[in-house]
């Protein structure tokens, strides 16, 4: 059951091809409809859960047996009883998230906040650990780097695995204008699946780059067997200023699924395209 | 059966520690031996071969039995017998091989030779192919940039799979000055072996810096599931000048091998260092 969309604050055009991916090998998805009621109908292992459902669109109520529920709801933070309002932190009052400054710094300037708790940014692990370096290193080494919260690399494991850095295409068009950025793109069959003809052609690599500053690569998205392994190394290259001319003037490894994201393989959106097989 | 040594032209320590893994599971090696006869003792599905081997370092003459024999021995190039004495390109009258400059240009200045039958050159398809397109680019499209031999990422696929890029310890070593290096590496546990309790800490990353060069990378190596997936994007950065300080700013992915490259867990090579698991 999927209240919206698949995948919110991330490339909708990767989303939804896991989703027909999901779909294709048999998850059933319900679009646009929120659990309001779970009953145990029958006790045991498997027992049976009947789950009543609402339309987030209109009024509509239906009903299903399972045999599992698993809730996929998100994290709350706990930070309304901890006495923030003694030392006068403001939180935000609907989700109760803290908001920073781009230096970790809360509303009260010797008070620093980092982590899943803080407002507009990331929930990952390594982000947490890196942000709290690099505050300790402004704080107490005379260091000035900040944290880069944009080109932060992040794998969903999906079935079919996706890896992304950057910026998704919607908001690279939202920051830049859809006439500045180039997408360029592939299909792609990893090696591995073709020897038992499975899935052509259904993994898929999308490079966004930004036309007016030398076609800066600015989005990184790839799905995949192992996307995330993939992904890493590419964000140290955005965190590099990687441009579409240093991709294509990297060799590719051949056969690796890493190798479909090289020049040979990757076409402009706007051409005619054809998938590849690395 | 090896000749020499494993993986030669690959960073030994790197090459050892495969050799290591595939003792302890099971492959039984024997070094410095050639094998000079093989007789078939036996037919059918499986047959027995007889192997004679001669050491290379000596005059010991062993005798095994085995019911497959494959055997690596390398390619040779068919250069001797087309006419290029004809044209006047010269070749390597012991390898067959043919020399050119960072041009690809033969002795015969409007003769071009790109791909394996290259010397001194690597034996790669998508080094085949990107010497080849940035040739085309040059002759006929008014292009200037050479194919860079030095920065090839390469895969062997060995049970413990081996990616690189750049130089090896060795290399590395022998043309900036050991002093001038710096090397930082890790051991590692990929979390899908820490489930079944597998291999702990068999793989391994190390990346060697150029102290004298802003600590810039110069080579890459990693050992461990994926390692080619792993080593394409950081084959992209290094073609951007990926320096140390840059890759420590570069966010993790967790949990994926890759993350071992980032700076939570790489440590200089001479202090102390510790597993970690990713
Ligand atoms: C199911 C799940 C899967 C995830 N998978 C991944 C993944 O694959 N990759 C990834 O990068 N991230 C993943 N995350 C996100 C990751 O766990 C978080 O981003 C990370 O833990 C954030 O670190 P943090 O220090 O900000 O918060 P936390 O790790 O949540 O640490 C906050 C700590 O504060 C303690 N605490 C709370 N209130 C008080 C109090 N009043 N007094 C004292 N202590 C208190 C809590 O007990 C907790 O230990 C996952 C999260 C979940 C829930
Ligand atoms: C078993 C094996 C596994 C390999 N695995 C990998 C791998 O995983 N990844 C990787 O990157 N590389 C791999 N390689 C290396 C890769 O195949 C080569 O680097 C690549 O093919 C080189 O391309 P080329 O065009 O230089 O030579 P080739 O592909 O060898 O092409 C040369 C062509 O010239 C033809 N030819 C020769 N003489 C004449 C003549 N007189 N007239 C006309 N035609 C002629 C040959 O028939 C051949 O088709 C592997 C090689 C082998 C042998």
């Amino acid at each position: 059951m999927v209240r919206s969309i698949l995948l919110r604050g991330f490339d909708q055009d990767m989303a939804n091809k896991i989703g027909e991916y999901m779909k294709e090998h048999g998850v059933n998805f319900i679009r646009q409809f929120v659990p309001i009621k779970v009953e145990q109908v029958k006790e045991g292992t498997p027992g049976i859960l009947k789950v009543t459902a609402k339309s987030t669109t209109g009024n509509q109520i239906i009903e299903g047996e399972y045999n599992t529920v698993l809730l996929a709801i998100g994290r709350d933070p706990c930070t309304r009883k901890i006495g923030l309002d003694k030392v006068g932190v403001k939180i935000n009052e609907k989700t109760g998230k803290i908001p920073v400054n781009d230096e970790e710094q809360t509303n009260v300037p010797y008070i620093y906040a980092v982590g899943d708790i803080l407002q507009d940014k990331l929930e990952l692990t390594p982000v947490a650990i890196l942000a709290g370096r690099l505050l300790v290193q402004r704080l107490y080494a005379g260091a000035t780097t900040k944290c880069d919260y944009v080109n932060v690399p992040t794998t969903v494991f999906t079935p079919l695995e996706y890896g992304a850095c950057g910026y998704s295409e919607e908001t690279a068009m939202e920051k830049f204008g859809e006439e500045n950025i180039e997408v360029y793109h592939s299909h792609f069959w990893p090696l591995e699946w073709t020897v038992p003809s499975r899935d052509n052609n259904k993994c898929y690599a999308k490079i966004i780059c930004n036309i007016q500053d030398n076609e800066r690569v600015i989005g990184f998205h790839v799905l995949g067997p192992n996307a995330g392994e993939v992904t890493q190394g590419f964000a140290a290259a955005i965190k590099c200023g990687l441009t579409k001319e240093q991709l294509d003037s990297t060799v590719g490894i051949h056969p690796v699924c890493a190798e479909v994201c090289m020049q040979s393989h990757l076409i402009a959106q706007l051409s005619e395209h054809s998938g590849v097989r690395c």
